[in-house]
């Protein structure tokens, strides 16, 4: 079959002839791919910056986003039929160790992350488990699903958190509104009745936040919009999708009395004064993916309709023009390829 | 009366003859006072490190960390009466700003804090409101309450809120086992089954720790003694009671996955890159002074002997030798002034 | 001025001729009503079936659900003017006692209950203090606002603590949709993005449930509705604002695994055997009125645009028909006095 | 080998002649038993009482408190080899369902409890999965360890979820002080700064309460025993290891405000009216088992010297006596078989 290999860091990753995966374990699921999201991970990974994160022998298969159907299925595999449509959690996991114990699957100390650590989805056919299946109904688009799997569950996962700090009378700031930003507006408004603002440096940007249930847009103007919205009292909370360059420094800025950083892209530096912890009471949270739990819960809600999933389909074979789009800025909503 | 003035930035304090306090207001209270605890923070008043943040017109008297008795009280002051036993909160609070109304007393927008604001507690009597008053058991020895009034409450305060996160199975470090620290982990240890380990340069701190509940104690050694302790884990909490110097990263250093750096001591500066935040998932926290309540709780603590408060006294006329062996880190546990 | 007065326990309230209420404490406020709530505690009240729980001598005046504009104010009223439009707390609360220093005002151990305990406001005028008001925007409709002062910040103070068990996948149950329900319904659908059956025996009812956010609907048919919207699963909770006859029973029995009774209506019982609590987990949680911070933050959603308050508005001098039309049932919504 | 056989519902169990188990998949551990707990649980089978929540075909082996050592594991059994000292979480759980995903595994929707759906572990040998092991140290006590696995949970699952609403001014009462009670206290004093009081009509099981941390013991006299630690506020929570007869009612009648009834015994009815619910916004939760977390969170209590756990020990060929002597009410602590 072709598949999206990474085969060198610093180059574009290509199409290439690669085997069919095959069941190897009891738990094994083999799935038709029919949607792999492009994330800007992908990007990072075949310029090379997570080759100490994930020291994957080269080449192998990109794609932790992936929706599709499944194709054949180990015997220690329950709960889920060949045929049925799914989307994958991107980290297979062990299910013993105590964060899966706990509920923390996301911290599973024995994961494999597909398509980073193992092959991925970029492909007509990838191997998982039975344990990262999420089954969907039959009415559901994998293609819009597909994103779902990493950039969905990582805005869920950071935004479930906090959301129990905020309130009707609460401002949060969605800094950042591409892939992930206007996914995350979407489940903050259906999750909390606080009042959003979203930034984002690009107007185009800020016109989808807009139209997808933010508040407030803003640009450079973001304190006066933060101070305008909170009437002087500064966000409760600031969700950061972008966590480099400026935006840590100018998140935390915003903030009032006990607000909330939270950081979901990284890259840059938070840096705080202990006297400013300290006399603002301030709380600063990282976050990672999200669980298997939070995936199911992201589904249902796309499924009841209150998620819209912006996506512009690529065919597999074109894997090159969609990485260049992303890079360039040009994707409006997520890259999907269409195996 | 004689009352310990701060009356010049830069230079000690001097005990000066002033007016005694009068009731001025229907809510005011005069309370006797029977020892006021000598806290770091009077030295960063003097050294002047606060006058922005308290720009109070010299000269004033110090002291914020006070227990007496009520000598006077004005008519709308309700259920408590001349001659009660009682502790101050530090702060003066309104009672009517929202951050009051949700129990959040330390963030009061209306606050005066004793001491800095206004006129303190180092004299032989105080004025202060009925809100600000705990009642204390006729058993309980003023001097020793003294400095729970901020000292105290400030590490119950940022405990309680971390310790939510602890169990049995989890390593809570105490960053300085000085004043505060030697109190936080006596409560520490009546709130959480938690492993404790103290940290502090000096073995004579280190035994005191030991001696008042620490599973563990370190000096240089800490990151080792963290790892033995929580089995290559990491820390699930740090409070930090330094705040300065090495010990922010130090404490960051030391934290497992989706560990909590608490700041409580200040001056330094927390700077975690966002690739950190995120891969670990940590938490920070800034803590201040503590809720009305909080004091309550850490009263009711002390009467029930779970809660040993070590003092020195001095004689309110000896405030500057009080203040010259808090200085050279001469005072085991806290100083407390005699009027 | 004219007011509505309870003068015999088991007739109906008459409109009669009363002094209007002055300042008597530096912390009073004389409000000019511009609307008073018909509840169905008002009901109860003339029945004579709360002479216990409040034992005020009659005659007094009626009216806990209150908006209007500040006439005048003791000299310690802070942070509000003569002129200000506000909606008024029910309660009286001291601010001093240990529940109001948590923030749980409603706990209030020194509270004057007004309508009930104390002259109430039905009437041109009605005294309460300082505490109990929560500002409005010009633009609010004070006769729109005065029934969420009750029947709002009851249902918003239940939901506010049981949305912290929902998510997308869950099911919420709404019980009753009266006066109390259909204002819970929107403030669910505002915080939580839960699926919510709306139950309620008439059909007028049903109707405005589902145009004001209910996913479904049910009458005798509710355990079928609970299943199917559920999966089988049951409801995660159960909002009852009957709380008597069979809803107690019904409810607990439409709970799946863990679920929460939340009880905010009266006057039947929960009757649970023990074995039935353990297998299922399940919880249970009574309800009293909420707190001031529940009053501001509905009034915030309110002001928002994000809650619709249904309205039958009567001149005072017919108090007597809107009684009428309660008891019969005959409000759609909530009646409001207008003097 | 012999093992404790339940052969007829109404009759003692006997001790008759089994196939040793063997190892039937891959996820499969067959444990060298050398300590079972009897719990009154197993009394209640042996009654028939749980023939319909467990419709096990007769004969089976009983014994669902467990621990020993490996002696045989199935090749996908990871992290634990032969020969480990372990105690056996008594449910074997799916690891899939929606519940173990979230960490709560004790409401496993495919679970096999042993001892009563399954052969149980009084015997020389028991099968179970490797799911179910918590390791133990090489210096435990496995027959002290084994009633952890079940009364330890039980207990500790039902106290870890109530502590949260317990601090220093708070009264906990724990309702009975048998096997359960006993460690319940141990793990609410190692866990909690409340006042605890512990409330047996024997003596012998009050005698054993005060020794092992309750601040105040109480027979008939409990209400008056309450009403004096709490200074007249009634109990915060009170955990009821009895849940039949009087207890439920009697336990409600503690609370005070906003107080917790956690239900663990079973049996009886808890019966409030709505109005107390209301009134005194109470709240009710009941408590099954608990989860894996739970049971390693406890080891680790034990292993650290913080809960005694009083067993008495009986030859696995004298089961029937120790039954009699459960039975009659003559065991202090726990009963534990040794093969």
């Amino acid at each position: 079959m072709l598949a999206v290999r990474l085969e060198q860091y610093g180059r574009m990753p290509v199409v290439a002839e690669v085997p069919e995966p095959e069941l190897q374990g009891d738990d094994d699921v083999v799935v038709r791919v029919e949607g792999a999201g492009v994330c800007r991970t992908d990007l990072h990974a075949f310029h090379g910056e997570l080759s100490d994160v994930f020291p994957t022998p080269l080449p192998f298969t990109l794609g932790h986003e992936v929706a599709g159907v499944v194709a054949e299925k180990g015997k220690a595999v329950r709960g889920i039929d060949v045929g049925a449509k799914v989307v994958l959690h991107p980290m297979m996991t062990c299910g013993v160790c105590r964060a899966c114990r706990r509920g923390e699957d996301q911290r599973c100390t024995d994961n494999s992350f597909m398509g980073l650590a193992v092959d991925g989805g970029m492909a007509p056919f990838v191997r998982t488990t039975g344990r990262a299946l999420v089954p969907l109904q039959h009415s559901s688009d994998t293609q819009e699903v597909a994103p779902l799997a990493d950039a969905g569950i990582t805005a869920y996962h950071a935004l479930k958190r906090g959301v129990t700090q905020l309130g009707s009378e609460s401002v949060a700031v969605i800094m950042g509104c591409g892939g992930l930003g206007h996914l995350g507006i979407q489940m903050l408004r259906a999750m909390s009745d606080c009042t959003i603002v979203a930034v984002d440096p690009k107007e185009e940007a800020r016109d989808l936040a807009k139209s997808v249930g933010a508040d407030y847009v803003a640009g450079d103007d973001v304190a006066d919009v933060v101070t305008e919205a909170s009437k002087g009292e500064g966000a409760a909370a600031v969700f950061d999708f972008v966590g480099e360059g400026d935006a840590p420094t100018l998140s935390v800025s915003l903030l009032g009395t006990q607000g909330l950083y939270s950081a979901i892209g990284y890259g840059g530096t938070c840096s705080i004064p202990t006297i400013e912890l300290v006399l603002k009471e301030l709380r600063v949270q990282g976050n990672m993916v999200g669980t298997y739990q939070d995936l199911a819960e992201l589904i249902a809600l796309y499924e009841r309709g209150l998620l819209q999933s912006h996506v512009v389909r690529y065919p597999l074979a074109e894997a090159e023009r969609a990485f260049a789009d992303l890079e360039a800025g040009n994707v409006r909503g997520r890259a999907v390829l269409v195996p």
